[in-house]
């Protein structure tokens, strides 16, 4: 019998990640109809032509960006803040090169080091991790304000002026066992345990050179409708990440995210900082507030997503709205309110944690790991000014931690992690 | 044209859980190879038509046994130690009564209550579960002994003389906030926000009548090989799991799992004893042993899985096999060797966690959520007591935590969790 076009087309080893994406749209419950199966392969016949990768779930460590912020958020994360033992610049740009291949070996879905083990030694890699393909995992790092101010690491000239510890926002309750840190690991994946792995491989080499000063592990559950990735809900249910720049679009990421040749000091062209927030989130005192309060915490509406008054999640937001007695729609203690007033953007990758119990409490110990990338941190702390002591949400959050890192642009092929700020004198 | 069999058989509504079947085998790169879609098909076919389930991913509630104990492990749970406020027999009944249509509900993939909301008072469902399906969420109730020490509870003489608080075991560092509870809920899905959703409902919906004594949330990654789920690998990345009964086959379950009737009061007759046992993994130490070491410390290899000096994983473990010099293959200090020698057997279904940073040590605060179901306490405490100190294992974890919960048996329809506890007079 003569193949079809299609069935030639799945003569192809298919990967994972062609097969995922042919079952996104299975995955809601897709009703195949009269077209049968062809009308499968015609839907997603351009995706496994044009995916040639042959390594499942990969995304790829070097390009003009780092990984792990255009990326499109994962499942999983564990973020690792480290504080540096070295004590040269030599030392530290040494750590950097050392990382580099690990973090490249992890992404690709490989166990570090070679197969091939003595069994007399401790193996070069966990093994945690084996069995497992690479999950979409990004490895992100940055270094933060306290790196700088290290007199035997001689980097103090090299400091951007935008990368100064946060200023203390009205209602911070921040405890230092989840604030700051010399430097950031931010491991995203589609799997806990691969995230997890790559942070502890990656200090454990370079053990006697960092601490673990704290670290905090999360989690995203993205709905799916036809086949589409929906925005995540955090733990009060509201969709988030709905204002977001979009990531494929150069311009929107060049305004918001990326630093730009000029911007900053040079090291910085093509990198980004990152805000790490550990936001309780008093999910007992939520559980008690009507939907209508809810809302007007958020200014938007629960079930859509769609701003206070209107139908769709994407909607304009268009904050001066006012009703027939001449009254803002968008209440003006609103949170998104009050974040929209700043006239500021940020890229939101925020994940939720829940890390057990309140032991003086017994509430739960639950919340957000805020992550924002901007280009400035000011875009950040405008918003988070404005929020001040007028956001209805205060009464439903806490900040408890806090972290301002400037992420190194992204790595070309044959260079490390960082080389832009080692190689300035 | 004339659709085939396979087209036709396609024309059905096709849901998740059938799609996510087809993926098994693509998700490890099934070469399709020269038969082209049409073999896919074939080899699919069976479980296409045999799955009318309606509703995707999809575990049920009622039953012989309750769901969570010999259902396939999930990615995730959520574990939830309470404290009953209630002081009389009858409200406790009313409170499994109130929890029994929620957990269905959720186990259902659906929210609780119903789609329309007042907007003047607290939603039903606190909703961060939204868009997302079922995901096999199971929730497993148990009861401590603590409970039927309340004399106003009226339950002493319904204790079943199993279920008293496990012994102190050498080397036991228990701490309070990981300890003991008078009902456990365990909340295990294949997404961690469905999990974390299921047990912050049925607590909030008893909101005055329990408190959160404590809680931990936990993952497992499952590597497919062939399609076929692989052991999972704990944090040491030994496979974990794999002397388990075999869960679909009811002699062995009633052998190791399910309380019989005459084994104990009779209101136990199905149910099952379930150990939580949170253990402290230090990760940097067992990194910093040498891969002989490690596997004698286990009795295993830690590639495949096989007993020492056997290549499959599930080869006979054989503790009584000698070198050519009479020397014990596997070491009779190993973790394995001691727990074989115990002679008892457990059902395993434990889950990692890695939970930030030991404040004191700068350490991860990562290990294992041991969970085991047995018939009988007495298995666990005969292996635990086998180990005691000889176990090379004891030099790389620190229990933290424990706990003993008498799982009630399955429920039928029209009744409710725990009935037959509270129709004994």
């Amino acid at each position: 019998m003569t193949k079809t076009n299609d069935e030639r087309l799945l003569d192809k080893k298919i990967t994972r990640r062609q097969m995922m994406k042919m079952t996104g749209a299975g995955a809601v419950g897709l009703a195949i109809g009269a077209s049968g199966m062809g009308g499968v392969l015609k839907a997603f016949g351009k995706d496994i032509l044009e995916d040639q990768s042959t390594v499942a779930n990969k995304v790829d460590f070097y390009g003009k960006h780092q990984s792990g912020i255009a990326t499109a958020v994962q499942t999983s994360i564990y973020f690792a803040s480290l504080n540096v033992l070295v004590t040269s610049k030599s030392q530290l740009q040494d750590l950097f090169q050392m990382w580099t291949p690990l973090a490249v070996q992890m992404m690709n879905g490989d166990l570090i080091g070679t197969a091939s083990e003595n069994a007399l030694i401790p193996p070069k890699d966990t093994g945690e991790a084996k069995g497992l393909d690479a999950n979409n995992l990004t490895i992100t790092f940055g270094v933060g304000p306290s790196l700088f101010e290290k007199k035997e690491l001689g980097l103090s000239h090299l400091k951007p002026k935008e990368l100064q510890d946060l200023p203390h926002f009205p209602k911070d309750q921040l405890e230092e066992t989840f604030t700051g840190g010399d430097i950031c690991i931010q491991a995203c994946a589609d799997d806990p345990q691969v995230a997890f792995h790559a942070v502890r491989n990656l200090i454990r080499a370079a053990s006697g050179k960092v601490s673990l000063k704290w670290s905090q592990a999360g989690f995203n559950s993205i709905p799916l409708k036809n086949g589409k990735k929906e925005t995540p809900r955090n733990l009060f249910a509201f969709k988030d990440g709905t204002e977001n720049p979009i990531t494929d679009n150069e311009k929107d990421m060049n305004e918001v995210v990326w630093v730009q040749s000029g911007d900053s000091k040079p090291w910085m062209a093509g990198g980004t900082y990152l805000v790490a927030r550990r936001i309780q989130m008093h999910l007992e005192t939520w559980d008690r507030t009507a939907l209508r309060e809810q809302e007007a915490t958020f200014g938007r509406h629960r079930g859509s997503g769609a701003p206070l008054g209107k139908k769709g999640e994407f909607e304009a937001m268009d904050i001066d709205r006012k009703d027939a007695n001449g009254n803002p729609i968008v209440p003006e203690t609103s949170h998104t309110f009050l974040a929209k007033k700043a006239n500021a953007r940020l890229l939101r990758r925020s994940f939720s944690y829940s890390s057990g119990v309140m032991d003086a409490t017994g509430t739960f110990d639950a919340g957000l790991l805020f992550i924002s990338f901007q280009k400035n941190p000011k875009q950040f702390i405008k918003i988070q000014n404005s929020l001040g002591r007028l956001d209805k949400m205060n009464e439903y959050i806490t900040h408890r931690g806090s972290a301002l890192f400037a992420c190194f642009p992204g790595i070309k092929k044959g260079s490390y992690i960082g080389e832009a700020l080692f190689n300035t004198l």
